[in-house]
């Protein structure tokens, strides 16, 4: 199969044969060399040197004309916030074809945020013995029971929900605020998150108050079976989620443990393959807050080898969540992140690292660090360009960037997508994977807008079909399944592919 | 004299072999081999290899102290606009030291746009025989006349300045409206300059209204005087002068031509040279807009390349200015550009290039043209990093970047500065100078807030003394002085360092 290595260096001996044979032509360029520098540089981005078909040429120009048209917009949809860019991007005929494009594995995404939240709203809150709290801070708090809940720390007055929402009149409005509660969304996004911290705050705040609804037993197999539903309606074929295996609970307040959720998504993955022969599969890293202390990641990932021992099909490998800036870093973690290497067991890594602005502090170093751990891929990795060293190891032993666009807006760390430092990456064919970290909290949903923000916003005009094949190829590629399960899946997927362009170009 | 090519590539023997000993250590990464992949790759950055005095080491730890404490607050001042950061600037103590660190040479600022708005407006608008008009379009045009100047296509009603503002009967306000009008200051620039259009438009506005004062034959002698006073005031000893060398009148309406433009800069900075002896001194990039027709442009680069036969210490070469993105583009000038190397003459070319955020487009393909045309620096380059072979190139044959942040920013191509893309060709050691393209327009002055935008937005917390030395060091390097010129000048900034260097450490 065709998933080698194609690592293309700037410094290549045609790359300097083409430096030598432009020396004595600078100062009145010749056209014909000109042409050539473009050629060449325009073959180093991400899918540059992927052949096309006759159709998908076609399907290319179709894309270059449109993006061309878009480009001239105002307000230009990646240079905006995603809250207001959405409605933008929803009428865009490129993400149009987008969304009908077979994306492949979704390769970055949460599971407390994988399903729109929409339907926690107006299926989940709906079910019976659902009660609702609200917090000092603003927030809220769910629990399903049979009987009243008791008072908590931070929650001391529970109502049944449908009661409340039936008292207050106006059903709808409710459940809007109920949807603001659980998203991050806003009409001013940058007075109401005027920084990183502000964002964050919120944001963790929505996991908290989500944790009530989607860690009750019977409600997270209906979420799981339902966010493997919008993957598919957004034509992805495979899942890796990071998921903390939360614990669940039953209406009776019993409850079940890490196994008992590990395997309740198996069963659900295995149910939605069923129902749908052409999506490849759900494989599950697992993941822990890099707030813990080191004995506990520690405990963490002796239990992460067990259970990938014990599900080897399913739990692709471990990583630390929680955001960088305020958290501790990799290194912190060392002990415990040495101890798959001592013990003489594979448990693959796949880092969040460098999801900062903060250049030259410790948790900068979390990049260089996540390679040196043998990480298998590396979670947004925002600061790379920065990093010469880290970025040529990322490259050599094709460790693949997950870059989640719209994340890295929403949280702040770039306003103009235009800016993402991707875009130096993308411009050097550097091993990338698009995905989309959160979408429900951003009021995304599968990976259609951030491809859209990658193929219009950080790729520019330059980026082609091309770029977006190898992209998705790539996620394939660098997905955590085994060799022969990758060639199955590409050849599913490139059925898929095939009517795709037949349809659309 | 050590001002060698010390280019530094990825792709370096050494760094194979680091990457080798690296390979079987992976997994439980070698704390030492950690520490050395670290050190590898700070020493490739800006300065990266720069040997320090005890004393300078002093200082870098002091500047290294002061520079954690200013990343910790809210707002950062890089990642907010100028607008609002620059009182936070002023009281910075690494801003101080900035200001006090001799800077070599300004390589990258317009002649419209050199001294402080507040002289303009105190001192010009105060001189007799200066009348205002204010146009349909909200805007003020200025004219010298000795007496009631005619009624022209933008301005019908010319008044008395002196008068109108005793009318008002609020001199202060008055001087105020004044220094909006010529500047691009607000208290709410992102409100009021929604994107890069509109910016734009204010931003050519300011320079129609400052031209009626500035090209006034005696003020434009006092003028470039009281620019050279401001940059010595900010401890620059050099300036390249980015000049369309406007033609100047008098106040009985009589004009003066180029050459007279031309022979007053040259007296001017003698003068300046003299009063100030530790001034290296001043040249002239001749600059025509790119709005021009080809064959304008033609007679425009035949007669720099006669004003540099005829003033060989005062021109230093050629540039197209004008917004890029509505602009002509380089190629399109290609028969123009052409002239000197077919006519077989010299005339150095400083091209504006890459002062976009629109990859893929005519426009973006500046960079690699100012290239083959054989440029000798790169005015701003803020797309270079997406341009893995024009990067190569300009690396490889020491052309440097003019790097201007605050201007990057007021105009809109970025907003968090920490998101420059020069923050990748910092790391990676790529030859750079920084400068302030328009500062009395941006309402900054001298290079001190572009040093402090660089050094702690840009460099993060890894630029260190070593960064900003070479920085400073470039500015003499990649100046137009001869290599003679260069080394005395190099002496001359030496002495001053070191002055500053044992008074901060
Ligand atoms: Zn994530
Ligand atoms: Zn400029």
């Amino acid at each position: 199969m065709a998933m080698q290595n194609k690592a293309r260096l700037p410094c290549t001996s045609s790359f300097l044969v083409l430096l030598w044979l432009l020396r004595p032509a600078l100062g009145v360029p010749d056209p014909a060399q000109r042409e050539q520098l473009m050629l060449q540089e325009a073959s180093m981005q991400t899918g540059g040197r992927m052949t096309l078909t006759v159709a998908e040429q076609k399907l290319d120009a179709r894309l270059h004309r449109l993006k061309e048209q878009e480009m001239n917009n105002i307000p230009f949809p990646p240079a905006v916030h995603f809250f207001k860019a959405k409605p933008l991007i929803q009428q865009s005929e490129v993400f149009k074809l987008l969304h009908r494009m077979p994306k492949g594995g979704a390769l970055h995404i949460h599971s407390m945020s994988l399903v729109s939240v929409d339907w926690l709203v107006k299926n989940v809150t709906y079910r019976p013995h659902c009660y609702i709290c609200f917090t000092w801070d603003n927030s809220v708090r769910f629990v399903f029971s049979e009987r009243q809940p008791f008072p908590r720390w931070d929650c001391f007055y529970w109502q049944l929900l449908q009661t409340l929402r039936d008292r207050t009149g106006d059903p709808h409005a409710f459940d809007l605020s109920l949807v603001q509660q659980l998203t991050l969304f806003t009409d001013d996004p940058e007075g109401k998150y005027p920084n990183q911290d502000v964002v964050w705050e919120k944001f963790e705040k929505s996991f908290i108050a989500a944790a009530g609804l989607i860690s009750h037993a019977p409600v997270l197999r209906d979420y799981l079976y339902q966010g493997l539903e919008e993957l598919h309606q957004d034509n992805i074929q495979y899942l890796e989620l990071r998921s903390g295996l939360s614990r669940t609970y039953e209406l009776d307040g019993s409850i079940h443990d890490k196994l008992w959720t590990l395997r309740t998504f198996q069963q659900v993955s295995n149910k939605f393959k069923l129902d749908h022969p052409e999506f490849f599969g759900a494989r599950i890293i697992i993941s822990v807050h890099r707030a813990l202390g080191v004995s506990e990641v520690k405990a963490a990932v002796k239990e992460a080898i067990e259970l990938q021992r014990e599900f080897p099909e399913v739990v692709a490998g471990f990583d630390l969540v929680g955001r960088e800036d305020s958290g501790r870093s990799l290194w912190y973690f060392r002990e415990a992140l040495s101890l798959p290497a001592e013990l003489g067991v594979t448990l693959p890594f796949f880092f969040h690292a460098g999801e900062t602005d903060d250049e030259g502090t410790d948790v900068d170093q979390n990049i260089l660090d996540a390679l040196l751990f043998n990480t298998t891929r590396i979670g947004h990795g925002f600061a790379l360009p920065h990093h010469p060293i880290a970025k040529e190891l990322s490259r050599r032993r094709n460790v693949a960037v997950e870059l989640c666009p719209i994340s890295n807006q929403v949280l702040r760390l770039v306003s103009d997508l235009r800016n993402h430092p991707a875009a130096t990456l993308m411009s050097e064919g550097h091993p990338l994977v698009i995905s989309s970290d959160d979408p429900s909290l951003f009021g995304s949903s599968g990976l259609s807008y951030d491809f859209y923000q990658a193929f219009v916003g950080i790729g520019g005009l330059r980026a082609n079909l091309g770029t977006l094949k190898e992209l998705v190829l790539n996620s394939i590629r660098f997905s955590s399944l085994s060799a022969q399960q990758k060639e199955t899946s590409q050849k599913m997927w490139q059925k898929k592919w095939d009517v795709f362009i037949s349809a659309c170009s």
